[in-house]
């Protein structure tokens, strides 16, 4: 019997109407002859409600009680669902993480998934069950102590039983429908894609396009899941939704297949580093060591020994960066003389695999903003995605300008 | 290390305020040297929104999902007690109850408790652990699913553990500051007892006190585990509440040690039965079927072949009863003239094991319900109880002229 994944986010089980809603759609690919692995979310608010509490009780939990709490919203929505498809007259059960078992490793809070042993829910396939609901986001240590998998875990989960159990699909059912070429919300010539690259995906999610867990499309990637976005509050035909795939699955593409953003980010520059071998990791590592996520950094031409170093990283994160340099001149590890902070500023990206073979894309990419009178403050490159830092207040104009200059509304 | 359970139900641990005044109450005990082993019900309101969840999709739902959904809430409160002892420095971690495990019978939302391995548990109490927090009202299958024990279940998990780990005492919090010897609302002249046999406990539970699920106090009994039961919202001395233990226990008593009564009690008769042997089991075979908790049952003295028989039932049972004999005259099984329903009755009840030894408290109980004009419809008396239907609109006079007559308000 060929198998599907079918994943429900907390918007879509929100409440008992929404379950069912979820439900019938778990019922269309019942009826076309799919065994069906159900992966639900918590509804809609709970998880953070459970959060809260911890929070209320102890800043500096201790994470295995806190996986405990807050696994528990999971557990819930799997048992609703299980007995609405029961309803509906399809043989189902509900599975908690630690009756699979999804083994994880011990790292609570964070857990990364180590095994997912298909025989008890094969047994059940093979007795009849068609649809297994199992709870989303959670697993068990070695220890046989809950684990949770982070923030958006539900995704994860779905696609490492989409690769355990060899699925042909796996269908992540969310509040939008689908993956677009931008943000709609700022130009209403955004696209919807029908299919997009797993490179390209995962450029577009770390980049701020909040549709997919970065992880959970790597993961896609490395076992080569077919991924399918799709709303759950539309009626879906076959082909709805965006398929994240496979480079070899889409025939023909254009160069640049998105323009992501991001607004939370900010750029520090260290003015007149003491140039010398090693600087770099003197400065990266008190950031690493302190958590900041360092996301571009550039080098400014080195003048009678000394440089400009210029990184950004989320706004949020500036003191803490802040603090963790000047302990680390106190120190006398690094010697600078100023440190300067911009916080206006926002990060602006084209994607697309087709830069790998077309040449000039960064080229109009800057005449565009050179047309706009938008002024580049970093940039930063990979294979397939260009990225500048800008002031925010050219972020709306630099991605619909960027939007227009790639005709992006234009399919390939 | 001697070791106390505590357990805490809906009330006491409804929001985080209420948590931490527990969990104050139990580092109480830690600091007398104790380890102690908490269960802990779901936030008060909890259970009832899943069990809403669960019959607004499926009013005939499957008892497996059903105890998948309404174990969750426990599993918090669980997690959540840990953390708060945590923060107040007291080395706690929580156990769910697939974690211990505490093993049942597959019948879900009524499953009985087959074993509980002390191992898990008392390794932690060895590597330094002072308090086992324990998700109460659950327990897993032999097929792995998880189960509960029916409503008020945590009583049951409470006194389990206490039996399993060979506790000191097992400790009640709830929202009254004990067993009374009658309801005091009906008279504010209700004395706290402090102390009460299990039989007593047993015969006042059964009959309408609601402070301990019947179920525990049965297995206290039978594993002579001293119960005490007292308030979550007091400061609490080493003798409050009252202590729930064997007879030997208590040097002195009372004849009579409580006062009970039912409000939702029928009295049914049937008019003209045909007498013959086995008439009994033809009538009330019937009943049990169609599932009536017949209590009180007696039949008239028998006049040319045909008797009258009267027994008692819960009064939204009666319409149940009526439908059972009535199916069975139609079916020929039994023959009588009429069936008459008197639905405004109550049953009010003497309690004491001094009764073993000393004569003359049904005379005495008569006698003074007689002087208040209150006429008795039904007897029924086992060695430590006498019970009379009476009217429903003389059943505080009856329990206020009882407890009177008795000197309930003075203690032994």
């Amino acid at each position: 019997m060929p198998l599907l994944v079918m994943k429900f986010g907390g918007t879509s089980v929100a409440n008992i109407d929404r379950i069912r809603r979820a439900a019938k759609r778990v019922g269309v690919e019942v009826a076309k002859g799919y065994d069906v692995i159900v992966i639900v979310s918590a509804m809609a608010g709970r998880t953070n409600e459970l959060v809260g509490w911890v929070d209320e009780i102890s800043p500096l939990y201790d994470a295995r009680e806190y996986d405990a709490v807050v696994s528990s919203g999971e557990a819930v929505t799997a048992g609703l669902m299980a007995l609405t498809l029961q309803e509906m007259d399809i043989p189902a059960r509900s599975w908690q993480g630690w009756q699979v078992p999804l083994k994880t490793n011990s790292s609570h809070s964070a857990a990364r998934i180590e095994e997912i042993p298909t025989d008890n829910i094969n047994a059940k396939f093979g007795e009849g069950m068609q649809v297994a609901v199992v709870a989303g986001f959670q697993g068990v240590s070695p220890e046989g102590r809950i684990t949770t998998l982070g923030r958006g875990g539900s995704d994860t989960t779905a696609v490492a039983f989409a690769a355990a159990f060899g699925a042909e699909r796996c269908d992540i059912y969310t509040d939008v429908d689908g993956v677009y070429t931008t943000d709609p919300r700022i130009t209403d010539k955004a696209r919807k894609l029908d299919k997009i690259a797993f490179e390209e995906m995962l450029e577009l999610a770390s980049l701020g396009a909040k549709v997919l867990q970065t992880r959970s499309v790597e993961l896609a990637m490395r076992y080569n899941v077919r991924l399918r976005v799709l709303s759950s509050f539309e009626e879906q035909s076959d082909d709805a939704g965006t398929l994240v795939c496979a480079e070899e699955e889409i025939m023909e593409s254009n160069v640049v297949n998105g323009i992501a953003y991001s607004r939370d980010e900010a750029k520090m520059t260290l003015i007149s580093v003491a140039d010398r071998p090693g600087i770099a990791a003197a400065i990266f590592g008190p950031l690493s060591n302190a958590g900041v996520n360092v996301d571009m950094i550039i080098q400014n031409i080195s003048e009678e020994g000394r440089t400009d170093m210029t990184f950004s990283c989320p706004v949020d994160q500036v003191a803490r960066a802040e603090k963790a340099l000047k302990g680390a001149k106190e120190k006398g590890e690094i010697n600078f003389h100023d440190l300067v902070a911009d916080t206006n500023v926002a990060k602006v990206s084209a994607v697309g695999i087709g830069m790998r073979s077309q040449s000039g894309v960064a080229a109009k990419m800057f005449q565009t903003l050179r047309d706009e009178g938008i002024n580049i403050k970093v940039i930063s490159t990979s294979e397939i995605k260009i990225s500048v830092l800008i002031d925010r207040k050219y972020m709306e104009l630099a991605v619909q300008s960027l939007h227009d200059a790639f005709e992006l509304d234009k399919s390939a």
